[in-house]
């Protein structure tokens, strides 16, 4: 079977993807006049198959969970997105249907973040596809939001729901759940879209540096990456349990297998947006999120007192946080 | 064996690598506020061990490579080097040892150029092991100097000496050549430091943004690559075989293998700086390059008719142009 080469394969499917900085993708490296008066914010993910995602995925999921990953992290930074750079590993049995799909889904999430293709890298690997993408946002100078930052008195929110991309991915394993069986196909349906194609909060970014004092995207797990947010900025939490949002089809698995909540709180692939807000901004950016289309939920409180530390039902509540580790 | 997590290979590993730009790698993303008066110049590659590098090439030589090649590409856009972002998907078997040298080398490497780490991922595969670098780097705004700006009447230059990093990739290969037994073991050992370790030529940057026309860096062989910055350009040349640089080692070879000369001109992983000069610039360009202890020479000239077009020993010379993919 005759393929086509790089050169095919940047003037067929990556430079439709680009933008002016790309230069069409006709030089060697990309330029980019830096926007004036911001600082660039640089993010940068590998994804393999097998392991961040299922070989047998829709490639035009696989796209949009390659972007979207990325412009999560940006999200979370207060940046607006500015563009990527993508390097991509073809495995010896990849196929122009594949990589069209692929290439759809990069666009598709790149158009509704505004962020463009800016130049990239194709070769072959001899093991599984693997990608990584670096993308650059931008925010006012000094006005990126760090997770650093997180100080005692201010509430600790998120976006979203937490946990349903971890029951999306128990659904695609190899074993089917108990709890499959209690899920209506169009939860489990949400589920599995849930793990396949994360939503970058990208229009909360704005609102996020206005308001939030600390913040980063949740990856690893709501817990795990909380209890990294307050040790990375010296202070601990209190989390009310019973104000985690989750959506209705992770509370039918919930009812049906009440063991599981834990795990919501340890899952990964969320790619929401935790963060720390001082008690009188709460209510600016819980209507910006609003304005934004965006769930947002307060769910505890930071204080002096190092750790994490839950209730639920009233009641202190033990949890060894546990963290979804992609390596 | 129980060995680190992300986390402690970050403070153990990357952090001593990462710049203030990294933010110490302790937040999510890299912050990088653009120099005044600068275009940012982004260039990315990706390395697979077994197609980009031998599995058990030395892990520092590995290091110096995967930096190397990306800041060639800057070097030959006139850029200076700003930062890099690193993604590594590690096999099961990797070692400390491994990622400690690998990581010396990228040390080295980003050292020599003033080139830091700003952030990065580190993640499992069950290919391969397989890195992927963007660096960045700076311009005076509007000066990156172009592949697409080559114009007739231009002289075409090239740094360094050409086809070695072939040999030496040959010399590693499984079956020993057999010209090799003509090679004294220095020259052995020349090439195939030529293989595993590209000397960005970072020093020249200022100078070809000064007085280069077009640019690129020779990665998939000098005689496809400048067919394509020809091409690129809408021009054609000539080029006086006689000219092109070899090294003592490539003479050797040359010499008790006379046909392997047209394979030195299509051979990759050269990491030189191939460009097109206007006649008035072309002394500038070459005394930087003697201040800056990098060979240049003048190997032929750009013409409006279109296409590559060889000579020597004062006769036309037909060669295919052939390129080497990394693809």
């Amino acid at each position: 079977m005759s393929r086509p080469g790089e050169d095919a394969l940047i003037a067929r499917y990556f430079a439709p993807l680009a933008g002016p900085g790309g230069l069409g993708l006709a030089d060697d490296a990309a330029l980019l006049a830096p926007p004036p008066g911001c600082d660039l914010v640089l993010t940068t993910d590998a994804l393999v198959a097998g392991i961040h995602f299922f070989p047998d995925d829709p490639p035009r999921t696989i796209g949009i969970k390659a972007l979207g990953v990325n412009l999560s992290d940006l999200a979370a930074k207060g940046a607006e997105p500015v563009g990527y750079l993508l390097t991509l590993a073809l495995p010896g049995d990849w196929t122009e249907p594949w990589l069209a799909a692929f290439c759809d889904g990069l666009g598709e999430a790149g158009r509704r973040a505004g962020c463009e293709l800016l130049g990239g890298d194709t070769v072959r690997t001899s093991g599984p596809l693997t990608l990584s993408i670096t993308a650059l946002g931008r925010v006012p100078t000094g006005r990126m939001v760090r997770r650093t930052s997180a100080a005692p008195g201010q509430r600790i929110c998120v976006t979203g729901t937490i946990g349903d991309a971890g029951l999306g991915l128990a659904l695609l394993g190899g074993s089917r759940p108990g709890w499959a069986d209690a899920l209506p196909s169009d939860q489990a349906a949400f589920l599995v879209d849930r793990y396949r194609c994360p939503q970058p909060r990208s229009r909360l970014a704005v609102a996020l540096r206005d308001h939030a004092a600390a913040a980063l995207d949740v990856s690893d797990g709501f817990a795990g990456d909380l209890a990294k947010m307050l040790r990375v900025s010296r202070v601990g939490g209190l989390v009310d349990l019973d104000r985690i949002p989750l959506s209705a089809a992770a509370r039918t698995v919930v009812a049906a297998a009440p063991g599981l909540f834990d795990g919501l709180l340890a899952a990964g692939d969320d790619y929401e947006i935790l963060c720390t807000v001082g008690p009188d901004r709460v209510d600016a950016l819980s209507r910006a999120a609003a304005a934004a289309g965006i769930a947002f939920a307060v769910v505890g409180d930071t204080r002096p007192e190092h750790g994490l530390a839950f209730r639920r039902r009233g009641a202190d509540y033990a949890m060894a946080p546990r963290s979804f580790s992609h390596f």
